[in-house]
Formats: C-alpha cells, sequence, structure tokens
C-alpha cells in the first residue's frame, strides 16, 4: 500500500537537491564559519551565499536575514527582541487570536512580564479586518504581529493592508510567513513588514533551521547571546548544512513554486468539492477564496476529528486534525474558536495540506477511503442516529 | 598537500557512523513527531532513542535531557531559564572570568536586567578555587555557572568541589561542559551539577543541535516558547536528523571516548615536547596537569598570533588564536587576560586542539612547520631583535 501523506502544513519531506547541497558540509566542509583559514573560509562563503538566496526569495538584502533554528525561534526572537528593545517607549502588543502557539505563548509569557497584549478576534472564515488593528492601536502599542496565512485553515490575513497602517502609525509590524513562504510569493514591497518568520521544513527545506528577516535600522534585541555570529544578532556556531539547506530551498522555490502552487490548488479544489459531493454534513473551516492554496479544512459532523485520523492512518493516509504543535492535547482548536466554530463541528474536523508529491489519485483514494471511514462513524454515533429519525 | 586540521575546539567533522544515521530522516522518515501518525511516530521514537543514548551517556535520565539548537542556547536556557524563574527568590549570579561568550554575554544581559552577577578571577593556569565560590555566595545566590573545561586553555575546573558546595548552599549549578562531554567521561553523579551543557558539533555530531541537561525539579523557565515539544520546555519542531545525529554521536563516544582521550593525550604531549624542545621563548597557557587532553595554548614571544595562524593556513594547517566566536575580533583573549597572561602574550597566542583524525606525522609537520614561520615572524620583529642584542 502507497502511504498518502496529506499533512504538508505539518513538515515537509526534504527536496533531493536540498539534500545534496548540504551533503558536503556534512563532509570534508565543516569548518567553523567563524575561522578565519581555509575551512572556516569555505563554510563562511557558503552560508553567504545562502543568505542572498533566502533574500532574493523575500526580495529582503542579505544583512536583513538572520538564521535561526526555526520558524519558533524567528517569531520568540521577533516579538521577545522587539518587546524588550521598545519597552521604554511602551508595552502594547497587538496579535490576533488566531496566531500559532510560537507567538500565542510568547505574548502569554510578554504578558507575565508586563506587557499588555491585545488579542484581536477574527471573522467566521478567520479573517482579520484591517480596521479592527487600526482600532486598537494606543500609544503605548510598539509592535504588531499578524500570521500571514493561519497553518490551521489556510485563511491569508491582509498583511500589506495592516503593513500600511503600521507604517502610517510608526510601529513595527511583524508576520509568521511560515505557511506561505516558499509556498506562495511573498515579497516584502508588497507586505510592508518590519520582520517576517520562515522555516525552512515547510518548503522541502531541512528542520532545525529559519530565519527572521529584520528590516536595517529595526531595533531589537538578540534572543540568544553569546558569539558575534549574525551580525551580534544570534549567537551561536551556524548550523551550515541547515543554512545551506535552506538557501537551497529558497532557490528551487523562486524557480517551481508559482506553477506548483497552481497545480496544487487545482487538486486541493478538486478535493473539496469531491468531499462536498460525496459526504452529506460536512463544513469547510476557512476563508473561501483567500486561502492558501494547499490548505483546506473541514468539518464532518457526527464524526469525531481524532478517530477519523486513526482510522485515516489505518489505511496509510495521513492528514492532521489541526496544528502538529499541539496535537495529542484534548483541547478543541483556538483557530476554530476563534472563528466561532461550534464545538462539536471543531472536534469533528481534519486539516488537508497538500504538496509535492500529491497527485490527483491520492484525491481520489482519499475521498473514498473518507466516506467509508465517515459512514462507519456516524453509524455508531447516537447523534447522527438521532438526526436520521 | 594534505590539510591539517588541528582546531577540533571550534567544530569536528562529523563521523560517518553519525551521518549514516541521520541520512533516512532527510529521506522518508520526515514526519513531524508531534502528529500521531505513522509518519510522525516513527520519528517520534527515533528521538526517543536518541534522548536515551545522551542520557545514558551522561547518566541522567532521558526526561532530563532537552535538545536545544546547540551549546550557546543551552547556555542561555539555563542561565534565563533560572534567573528569571527564581527572581523573587533572589538575583544573585556567581559565574567566572574565563567563561564562554555564551554564558558571559548573557551574563551581561542579565545584568541589564536587574540581576547582579559575580565574575570570579582563575589562577595563572586559569583555575578556580572552590573556595572563591564558597565566599562569593550571598543569600541572595540564585545560580552558580562554571565552565567544566576552558575551549581556549583546556583548564579543567573543580566541578565536583563547586557541585559540593552549591549543594550544601541549596543554590542551582550549572556547567557549560561543550568542551568536555564526548571527550572525556562526564558523569553527573561524579560533577553534582542541577544543569549541563552540551554541543553534538564538538564530539563528531551535526551542528545545529546540542541539549541542556535538567535535573528533575529543577524550576526552569523556557527560552524558546511556543508548542508543547521537549514537555514544554523548549518549543519548535524537533530538529529529527540533527537529534538522530546527536544520539550517534553519544553513542559512539562513550564506546570509543576513553581509548581515543588516551591516543589525544599522548599526541598533545608531544606536540607540547616538541615545540618547547624546537622553538624558543614559548610559554604554555593552561594547567600543567588538570587539563583536557586535547588541547594546548602556547604563546610564541615575539610572533602575532594571527599571523602565525595565517602563516600556517598558507601551508595547509589550521589552529586557532582563541575561541572561534570571537575570530576576527583585534581584542586580546578575555580568557588569557584574567589568567594575567601579559597582552604581549596573549597577542601572541595560538590554540591546538586535537582530535579523531590528527596523526603521529600531523604533530611532526606541524613542529617543522611552525619552526620555520616563528624564525622568519621574530627574524621581521624589532623587539626580537632588541632582545638578541
Amino acid at each position: 500500500m502507497k502511504r498518502i501523506y496529506l499533512d504538508y502544513n505539518a513538515t515537509t519531506p526534504i527536496h533531493p537537491e536540498v539534500l545534496e547541497t548540504m551533503l558536503p558540509y556534512y563532509g570534508d566542509s565543516f569548518g567553523n564559519p567563524s575561522t578565519i583559514y581555509f575551512f572556516g573560509q569555505e563554510t563562511k562563503k557558503a552560508t553567504e551565499e545562502a543568505r542572498e538566496k533566502v533574500a532574493s526569495l523575500l526580495g529582503a538584502n542579505p544583512e536583513e536575514i538572520v538564521f535561526t533554528s526555526g520558524g519558533t525561534e524567528a517569531d520568540n526572537f521577533a516579538l521577545k527582541g522587539v518587546a524588550f528593545a521598545l519597552e521604554e517607549k511602551g508595552r502594547h502588543i497587538i496579535t490576533s487570536a488566531i496566531e500559532h502557539h510560537a507567538v500565542l505563548s510568547t505574548c502569554q509569557y510578554l504578558e507575565k512580564r508586563g506587557f499588555k497584549v491585545t488579542y484581536l478576534p477574527v471573522d467566521r472564515h478567520g479573517w482579520l479586518d484591517p480596521q479592527k488593528v487600526q482600532d486598537a492601536i494606543t500609544k503605548d502599542t510598539i509592535l504588531i504581529s499578524i500570521i500571514h496565512a493561519n497553518n490551521e485553515v489556510g485563511t491569508i490575513e491582509p498583511i500589506s493592508e495592516i503593513g500600511e497602517i503600521a507604517e502610517r502609525r510608526g510601529i513595527y509590524f511583524h508576520t509568521d510567513a511560515v505557511q506561505t513562504v516558499g509556498k506562495v510569493p511573498v515579497k516584502l514591497d508588497k507586505l510592508r513588514v518590519d520582520l517576517l518568520s520562515l522555516s525552512a521544513h515547510k518548503f522541502y527545506g531541512p528542520k532545525g533551521i529559519g530565519a527572521l528577516y529584520v528590516r536595517s535600522g529595526t531595533h531589537i534585541h538578540p534572543l540568544i547571546h553569546g558569539g558575534h555570529q549574525e551580525r551580534v544578532r544570534r549567537a551561536g556556531t551556524e548550523n551550515v548544512p541547515g543554512i545551506v539547506g535552506l538557501g537551497r530551498a529558497a532557490e528551487i522555490a523562486s524557480r517551481e513554486m508559482e506553477g506548483e502552487a497552481k497545480r496544487i490548488e487545482n487538486l486541493r479544489n478538486k478535493l473539496e468539492k469531491k468531499i462536498k459531493e460525496n459526504i452529506p454534513h460536512v463544513y469547510i473551516n476557512g476563508h473561501p477564496s483567500k486561502r492558501s492554496p494547499n490548505t483546506l479544512n473541514v468539518s464532518f459532523e457526527f464524526a469525531e476529528g481524532e478517530s477519523l485520523l486513526l482510522n485515516l492512518d489505518l489505511k496509510g493516509i495521513a492528514v492532521s486534525t489541526g496544528s502538529a504543535c499541539t496535537a495529542g492535547s484534548l483541547e478543541p482548536s483556538h483557530v476554530l474558536k476563534a472563528m466561532g466554530v461550534p464545538p462539536q463541528l471543531a472536534q469533528a474536523s481534519l486539516r488537508f495540506s497538500l504538496g509535492w508529491d500529491t497527485k490527483e489519485e491520492d484525491i481520489n483514494r482519499t475521498v473514498e477511503t473518507l466516506k467509508e471511514i465517515v459512514g462507519r462513524l456516524r453509524e455508531m454515533s447516537p447523534l447522527y442516529q438521532q438526526e436520521r429519525t
């Protein structure tokens, strides 16, 4: 049985070209880039070339890219780094109720350390009205952080519009773009952000590496102190193979992303259509049009998400009930809750996220299997029996 | 020309078995360990096996190992994590003047955030008298952090004795053991520490991964907030290949370390003896006996360290002038300064650190080459000419 992987928002397999580019740095090219002899200069050059590739993907200057251990560290660095750098100026931060936990938990930590955080509500599609951001700004606001595309439902937020508001008010603006960079074009001149988080393993790069874009001149404290790496913005010996892999993933994305996004969106739309046609009592969660091309979140009424997931897994199909980072927790999704999805539908939801290896036959097999499993689970549901009579 | 690498304290090449163990996780085994389906359970199992191997190397329980992005993050996590967790109890931290920058810069940051830090002096061998720690303790002391073996000169500090003092006073004790773990036996029952930092790339594992040992029951705040990974102590998708590589490096170290340490110490002693025999006006920096078996730091009077390094590099020999993390900086080493080494000798120092691939012929070629280069540089030194007349 061929396994079908439909959880690309949780993580992606590495692109073979990415691994090929990394391997020499697990071999003879192992020098510490901070050293000035041959072995170090070789890896220094490789990390700087990778920095240029990441910068080029975003339309940034290379010196604005700070490598981190991943998206979560980048989010922590952005929020804590700006908060502590500007605490004399003000202590108010604006974010949304549907951020990734890397932003939400960091905000909760900052609240414990004397900052005030506004968590803006979203509409039923998970969309944040820029006017709400405008209205939440006070004279103490030092930072706005809004996710680019939500990881659970895929809704794409109006980052450019919020960026314009932030710029007009002279407030730093961060976006967690972990779910968009490398999947759809993300260009800084359009987004108008000061800080942007990205993660390699979400677009066919290795785990354990990411970056924070920091616009030139932004006041920010390091999260990790020590040596002078990354222009004294992030200490620690550089993860050279990881950095080189991220660079190559960025290069591949620049080349293939747009075509792939169209192909994947087409398959995602087919999946959505076939689910609606074949299975009754389903509800799509997420914005009808402003949505990441690879993401589909569906509630299957009268079926429990975790049971669906486990039954699909037995049939060799991998999907998610929400964010991988809180999988196993019994709490319903904070994202669906913020969208006003009733608890029984939130608990009945599955996230399908498509990628590089997804093919039309995978979509067909997934829908057939789902139809069978949903039917079976509903047969056992007293609520469903009640509904039918 | 075969290149000779004598900077194993800066970084090491990866062990071929380590890479081999990592590769499947850059292939089909790519799942996010936080997911509950097949792909995730596979990598979850692999990370837990790696955790057991790291724990076994130290004599810890697996759940006391928290994976980080490296030694610097582990140091930041230990110091900031304990400081902010215990700030209600007291705000005094004790460390030494010869710590790695990952500890020193973090302490300086904590000073800016209202903590008081005592930087204890060391003797001319770089050795810290435990009595000095005892005397520095106040009722506000919440944490002691002392490096296990100094990275620049190799001096091994009396961690067990300091551990006993800390334990008696009920104060948390952290050691940066980045330069000892995997090179010499490091056992927690002997060291009596509550927190210990280690880094994979210092002992033939990959860059970008390390760990903090956190004794059960230790109060510590996360450094990186977000998802529930690492039992809510370190958020972010696990760097699975890195973790698996660290585990394998720990396993190999358990097996080979003791024999290797003896072989390398023997070569290091030969290097030291031959340098003394062949080159006049040399001074050994570091403890005569309590020293990491692979490290030799020598001042070549009337020669400039950076010129020596560059000339050796032209001959295919890689050595260091001190810590890689501050290479390129014109500041003399803070470690040699704290040991009372006069500036002209501190600027004339080289660090040789030996490892896995170091052979007797490398030692011989290094001494011959050094003799020639030191002689040539001294010929150009007005001070040396003056000395000779």
